[in-house]
């Protein structure tokens, strides 16, 4: 198999060295902006050398971004050539159409390192569902804000202290943005429910409320409940249409999403026949996300199915029927927060339940009046 | 796809519903040892119908034991028929043999509902070994004795209590011995350093304690030293050697382990590029054991590499290397035992680090001494 690399970046570097260490797979072009001596031949600057070379049957795009990533990933598959990518971003807001081109071109089209790094997740979710119906999924999704609430809970640090050490460490972006506020984990659950219901999920429809805000008093709220504050992604099916939002929770001390520490993740999935079932491992990172990659690509050579579903239902989330209690520390009086609230707990409140799409809708309204508030579901 | 079935018990029954819901699998033969009215005409009570009958293309057995299994399954596969099993003492028992025979005959030989029920866990064992090197294995591959386990540490019931009421919810059988005694597991983790270490083990080779003789006092021994007993298999590759044993374990609370609770099971590996991966679920019962079979038959359908490995180095498991402490309860003296003892610990002791065959060896005598005796690694 000979695979062209659309960047080499951390994860780039990683697929480079493991199909140099290969005797089946051949990366005969890496295409970069700018001149890398290591790289030697193999750097091309123009990604029509990948298009026209009629030998390359396989892009591996870890460019990262939407343009060019979205043009150049689209060129390769009208050249007839199949597509591995990591990019969580590029997926989530492209999935409808990279699903079409692909099948309209007869070419695979492959991220199994976009979600979970190099936890076999969306694999084993298309496995799975070959057999048995997929009713709900929740996990773990981003190492960055789990390295982070974990230090609040064991070091009983502050949250900047905390980002500051987790950019020291790598584990966080100078802007962490995308990581504390949840589109990261967001656009991994919008893949996920994408190929678990067979939707086409926008950005916009699935609400995510991140840990910006959280404080050691939140971290306190949550031990006081004897559980252990968590970020998390939720997709479930209600009657056919699907539930699907980002937020921290406060989960029961002793849960399996408890026991997961520093940067790993967890993921789950609860089916018809095979009930729950959990991967866990390392969300991202040089090697496992690169060998999700590279396992892809093995998975194309050997014939596996092209993609993980071929259903692209239009369906919006509804977060209507999703309801539990609330942990919510809001300052200032609310009507109807204190019509829902049924005790205080340190600096908030404990909530009856209210449903997922009731919170969110408050939330984003009541940040006008409170910027800094927060919450977590207690589930 | 055309199946014959071997067996309809629990597993089988849950087979042959899962076919019968497919367009793409048909179940055209089960044999049974006495008429079963609503198998009809597909019941058959000679194996060489299946044998000549052209038609079928896999045979999926689920009698259990030993013999006629094997014969069976042996021509099966002289007959050019793809074989899946979830015979774990078979599999243990014939590895080689089997292995053999498929690669012989150009036939698929799968066994993914062997190990861990309905977790996917050879499939993705087998998904990691084509990238990467594992480096060791280790999980709770059983789901009795970590519901015996669970429940003594929860309610603080005795062990005769628990494993009564087990055996009335149906997670225990009549003659519980090879769930307590730790055979089950020795099976599964034989099935599981073979492929992950291309190794043919036997299974009087690897050393395995049960907790037949466990007792309130040993789980408060756990307890006193903030960690929950787990019964865990264990694989660990040491230059080039397999150190391959199953034993009790005093694991650390907040590890994944500790938070599997009822007769659920956890089984991880870890790996030189990807690190540790686990995977979680219903590691038996009769869909989720189901699940697995069909989605082998699927696998083999879908023309995914026919075994596991087909790696057989001769390798004798030594674990001379494995060190760690260990905590002893041994009722009278006993030389040795003092002289690695360093503290006391609840009616027993804890040992410095001593290795696992040092110690496995040596309660194999002193059993003689104290027959209730009971040891736990502390990790």
């Amino acid at each position: 198999m000979k695979i062209a690399l659309l960047g080499c970046g951390v994860v780039g570097g990683g697929v480079l060295e493991i199909c140099d260490s290969r005797d089946d797979l051949e990366l005969k072009y890496v295409l970069v902006r700018r001149e890398k001596k290591e790289l030697g031949d193999r750097a091309v600057f123009d990604i029509t050398t990948i298009l026209n070379d009629k030998e390359i049957d396989t892009v591996v795009e870890v460019m990262g971004g939407l343009s060019p990533a979205f043009e150049y990933v689209s060129a390769a598959m009208k050249a007839g050539k199949n597509v591995v990518t990591a990019n969580k971003h590029l997926v989530a807001h492209h999935y409808c159409e990279l699903l079409e081109l692909a099948k309209e071109n007869g070419v695979a089209f492959r991220c199994t390192p976009a979600v979970g790094g190099g936890i076999p997740w969306l694999y084993n979710l298309e496995r799975v569902m070959r057999l048995d119906k997929v009713l709900s999924f929740s996990g773990i999704m981003n190492g960055t804000t789990n390295f982070i609430l974990d230090a609040m809970h064991t070091e009983g640090s502050d949250f900047a202290e905390v980002l500051a050490l987790a950019q020291e460490l790598g584990y966080a972006e100078a802007d962490p943005s995308a990581d504390i506020d949840g589109l990261d984990i967001q656009r991994k659950c919008i893949i996920t429910a994408n190929v678990a219901f067979g939707a086409c999920l926008l950005e916009e429809e699935v609400p995510v409320f991140g840990i910006r805000h959280i404080l050691a008093c939140d971290i306190a709220a949550a031990v006081s409940m004897n559980r252990i504050c968590k970020m998390l992604a939720f997709g479930k099916l209600n009657n056919g249409s699907p539930a699907v939002y980002v937020e921290p929770s406060f989960v029961r001390c002793g849960e399996l999403e408890a026991a997961v520490s520093t940067n790993r993740n967890v993921i789950s999935f609860d089916t018809e026949l095979t009930g729950k079932e959990s991967f866990y491992g390392q969300g991202a990172g040089r090697y496992p996300t690169a060998y999700n990659a590279v396992a892809d690509c093995l998975d194309i050579k050997n014939g596996v199915k092209s993609f993980y579903t071929d259903i692209m239902n239009p369906v919006k989330p509804d977060n209507s029927a999703e309801k539990h209690p609330y942990y919510v520390r809001f300052k200032g009086s609310d009507e109807w927060l204190d019509s829902v609230s049924i005790e205080k707990c340190g600096e908030g409140v404990v909530t009856a339940d209210v449903s997922v799409a009731q919170m969110h809708a408050w939330a984003a309204k009541a940040k006008e009046a409170d910027p800094a508030l927060f919450f977590a579901g207690v589930i």
